[in-house]
């Protein structure tokens, strides 16, 4: 964390200081903004906290309800989402509070007494160690809470403003401000009324029954419910010995329960088969009173038995994957029309919830679209780049509701169906890195160039997150993960992995720096001239030697630039390979270097030579406005 | 964390519900307190902090300040203060604001051309990995802070009464409410007043001129100080390359450096040698301009230069290294008075703040006398409790001022002064358990027994601090530091190692869980019966075997207590060993089991066999009011 370059900070130093439009921001909603979210949901929240980096955009987020979320239903986050908190500065503290998954037991009929269940297996989470990051589970109200504090400690102070709904928006490309929007403010109180307000951009992150994405004409399409399931959150007794494990159960007594503990240490969630729904469309299972579902859980249990003291939420659901065809409000993606408004999350994609995904990828929605509008209203990217947007999640949710699909599928199954009785588990096995959220790849496009010099870091593919790897600092000989130095800023990274010549060498690395500096085609240079491009750009250096062999004073300026009114001299991005682990042979990164180019959401934009700056530099001309 | 078992817990769970007097705490101090501190340094608000966990007891805590301090002079946090934190619930928060030392270098002149200083060492600041913990330098306003938010989000609700400054105290061993203290209201503004407070207890937490101090007549005593040091905490331009390394310089002309660089990866503190004081009392040095210690650090430094563009604070100041010889109001050690009022930290004993010292030894004195007085006000234990405080610390501080005293001597030596060159290294790897804060070791007393059982668990030392080590908890599977899992509450800790038999079968194990539960020796039906024990202790079992392999149904009801209204079930104090590491390996623990005894400020009370269960209940009859 850094501070104290414009002079002392006494209080805590993750509130940055107010700038742009944080300084003054008005209470009320302005008449005109430059960005409306609808919706204050983990993918809504997640662009509040992005854009409030961007403290020269107007950025606000509207919500219906009065105020905060007290009860969510979402509660498990993958490792991939704990490692973007970590960007957003609360990975720790939402861990200390969470549930943590490190195993998952399976539990079937006793082949011996097969009314009663024992358990058959128990499964590492991330058996591979895919993720230095946990697997948690805790209440999706907390994640808004801590999204809510990052938006309201950035420096452009965003803040929800509640009991504001939206009632639908009309769209004029010709306008500055494009999108008018209707909403109803004070909604759910007497005085209520309605407003209008102008937006350059909205973005609808109002959840399954999305007013924005109707009012742009998409539909959710896909298959018809037809399973039905009871769902409780709860606090009981139970002499069940697994009940702080993450379980699939399988019964004879008619159907599964999957529980997840939760946070605390007492309460825990049960999702209870209620089997299928008639085909008559009578409403008998969808009414299915809490003590059914819990008499349901009982029978599957069997010899166990769970006394429920205390029922914190319950719901009955049918498990429906459905997804639109587009993410944004471009009918005709072969036209020019560039998009003026955008969905997001559970507006684009319903599935079950028993994989634990929803929120996950609502948040990468949210996480991806976030810079791109603040680069291109910020005038630093050309508005195409917000195209890349819905064709980027679109397929991301796509493998999603294709995973969720089998998943669940499988979950509903009854033991005698299984063609081998290890299926279930195996399947959670080998497909643990796309629940932790590791198989996004983004496919080549203006800001994903293709993986032509994959060979020179192999691990740092091409469009997938950069995976972080132990280095140490040369300037203090702190031990730390390099992926983890990255702050959700919205700034683009360089990681530039130096070649074996030692610091000040004549070298390839030093000669990428000079050019970095020096060149009109750096994008340093095309960006913002006169070192004012580290509001855009953050460079790391990786020299192969151990910190204490890496001289500071001989690391070319451009790994050490001048920051704040005092110049002073940024020393923490150099870095040598750790004590214990040589990130160049863990990323297997060529003896000769590479630059690693990572996007503001952390995926790999490209692998390439130090000498190409060629290519360095046409990727960022693209990125250019 | 443990909560939702009072029901579900919608917001941050850190703040625990108010009770007692927290409930509706008055605004204005009232006129009878149990327990006024004065004060708010790091030794009164982590003694808030404590007393916050007893809402039972009228806890106030006065500042003649009008608010929050803004910027402190202590920085230093050794490991021993960041193990503190984690139980006070904070120390990954600070740690990830912190600057951390992993490392330190020592520069001395170069034998080829002394007027030019060059690195002669670097030595790992932690070699012998002496705790999982890091050492930190973070503005002691910060730990205020956390101190701060840990009293308010206590059950008693704390919260420091500003503007309010002590005047003097009078003691009536007869009244209910022994100590009269004068204080003066809206101390610093027109409207000061004065008032009279009656307290059960006063603490003086009022630094190193103490009023607590003078008012029940101690002094202190020791050397005269005659060296000055300029010390400054500023942002500066420089070559010189270990700026953000801590290092001590000595040079050729003329004096040392001690550079701590700070959070924030900008700011660092200089302590500049300015030489010895004249006999002749004059203030010259004493009011040496920071121009002056910035000139004569650049003297030191040559041939690296530092260009100061920002001073956030400096000072001049003269080492002595003073003591009182007790740290209560009982004059006459051989009567049998009890103390009524109590000093701590500057109060005590003052020192040169080079080896970053004072705030950490502060804080262990107030964490000890915290849960003292807490368990005597509660009419838990009898006031004679009370006198272990001074008997404990006075001991502790008077090692810091020897050891003080051996380091900041070496560091206003001379080059030349040096019979070995590598002394000061040495001396620096050798002691660092001590600056590290795990040599503190109380004496037998009434809350320390003697060793003779420590053969037992030769990793546990009795008087010593209970150092971590890595367990896997059954209910989960969760891989945890046993230590960690210790919150700051007021409990007394019982950690079951167990014998080598299975959860469930006859074995010692078993009987000691038996006479826990059931007999009238146990402490737990001494303290409370029924059940209600939860509330003083915390008992902890470690079996032998992998998690996987204790069955959590065979484990005996007393480490399963039932807690809260739902009467659920804690399932998270039974563990494991750890995959990778067995800790009755790592703290050398019988395998016939042992009882590892540990205070509600961490220390190791007894060591003792399963079956010693006479020798266990006596000493909680000791404790016993």
């Amino acid at each position: 964390m850094q501070f104290h370059h414009y002079g002392y900070v006494s209080g805590d130093p993750r509130r940055q200081p107010a700038a742009g439009t944080g300084v003054d921001r008005p209470e009320q909603l302005p008449d005109e903004v430059d960005v409306l979210i609808v919706g204050t949901g983990p993918a809504g929240m997640i662009m509040a906290a992005q854009l409030a980096q961007f403290p020269g955009i107007r950025t606000r987020i509207i919500e219906r309800r009065p105020g905060r979320l007290e009860i969510g239903h979402a509660d498990g986050i993958q490792a991939r989402s704990v490692e973007t908190f970590q960007a957003f500065g609360f990975a720790d503290r939402i861990t200390a509070e969470a549930y943590r998954i490190t195993e998952m037991a399976f539990w079937k009929p006793d082949p011996n007494r097969p009314e009663h269940i024992i358990r058959t297996a128990r499964t590492p989470d991330d058996p591979e160690d895919i993720s230095e990051f946990p697997h948690l589970i805790v209440n999706q109200a907390r994640v808004l809470d801590y999204l809510a504090e990052a938006a309201l400690n950035g420096p452009a102070r965003i803040r929800p403003d509640f009991g504001v709904a939206f009632n639908g928006l009309t769209i004029n490309d010709d306008d500055d401000y494009p999108v008018n929007v209707s909403l109803r403010m004070n909604a759910d109180t007497d005085e209520e009324r309605e407003r209008t307000v102008r937006a350059r951009y909205v973005v609808g992150c109002d959840g399954a029954r999305s007013g924005v994405r109707s009012a742009i004409g998409c539909k959710l399409a896909g298959d018809q419910a037809n399973h039905a399931w009871g769902v409780m959150d709860v606090l009981a007794k139970t002499d069940f010995p697994d009940i702080r494990t993450k379980c699939a159960i399988q019964s004879n007594a008619g159907g599964s329960i999957l529980l997840i503990p939760r946070e605390g240490g007492h309460l825990f969630r049960m999702y209870v088969d209620l089997g299928e729904v008639p085909a008559d469309g009578s409403n008998d299972v969808r009414n299915t009173p809490i003590e059914q579902i819990i008499e349901k859980a009982n029978d599957i249990l069997t010899p166990y038995t769970l006394d429920v003291r205390n029922v914190a939420w319950h719901s009955v659901y049918e498990v429906g994957h459905r997804l639109t065809d587009r993410f944004d409000d471009v009918k005709d993606p072969s036209s020019e029309r560039l998009p003026r408004v955008f969905i997001t999350g559970d507006a684009c994609h319903t599935h079950s919830a028993k994989a634990g995904q929803g929120m996950n990828v609502s948040m990468q929605d949210g996480f991806n679209l976030g810079w791109k509008l603040g680069y291109v209203l910020s005038g630093r990217s050309p508005a195409t780049l917000l195209s890349t947007y819905s064709a980027e999640r679109q397929v991301v949710a796509k493998n999603l509701i294709d995973f969720d699909k089998k998943w669940s599928t499988m979950m509903a199954k009854r033991p005698e169906e299984f063609e081998d009785p290890g299926e279930l588990e195996a399947f959670y096995a080998r497909t643990i890195e796309f629940p932790a959220g590791f198989m996004t790849e983004y496919a080549p496009s203006m800001i994903i160039n293709d993986a032509k010099h994959q060979t020179l870091a192999t691990g740092f593919p091409v469009g997938k997150r950069f995976k972080s790897a132990m280095v140490s600092r040369v300037c203090d000989g702190n031990p730390l993960q390099l992926g983890h130095q990255a702050r959700a800023d919205g700034r683009w990274r360089l990681y530039v992995f130096a070649d074996a010549a030692l610091a000040g060498e004549d070298s390839a690395t030093q000669r990428l720096a000079e050019w970095l500096e020096r060149s009109s085609d750096s994008p340093l240079n095309v960006a913002l001239p006169g070192g004012a491009w580290v509001d855009w750009f953050d460079i790391k250096v990786i020299y192969q030697q151990h910190h204490e062999d890496v001289s500071i004073n001989q690391v070319p300026s451009v790994f050490k630039p001048e920051v704040g009114p005092f110049e002073l001299v940024n020393l923490e991005s150099v870095f040598g390979i750790a004590p214990d682990e040589d990130i160049f042979d863990a990323r297997g990164i060529n003896r000769d270097g590479a630059i690693v180019v990572v996007r503001p959401d952390q995926y790999v934009a490209d692998v390439l030579a130090l000498s190409d700056t060629h290519r360095l530099g046409e990727l960022f001309k693209r990125l250019q406005a």
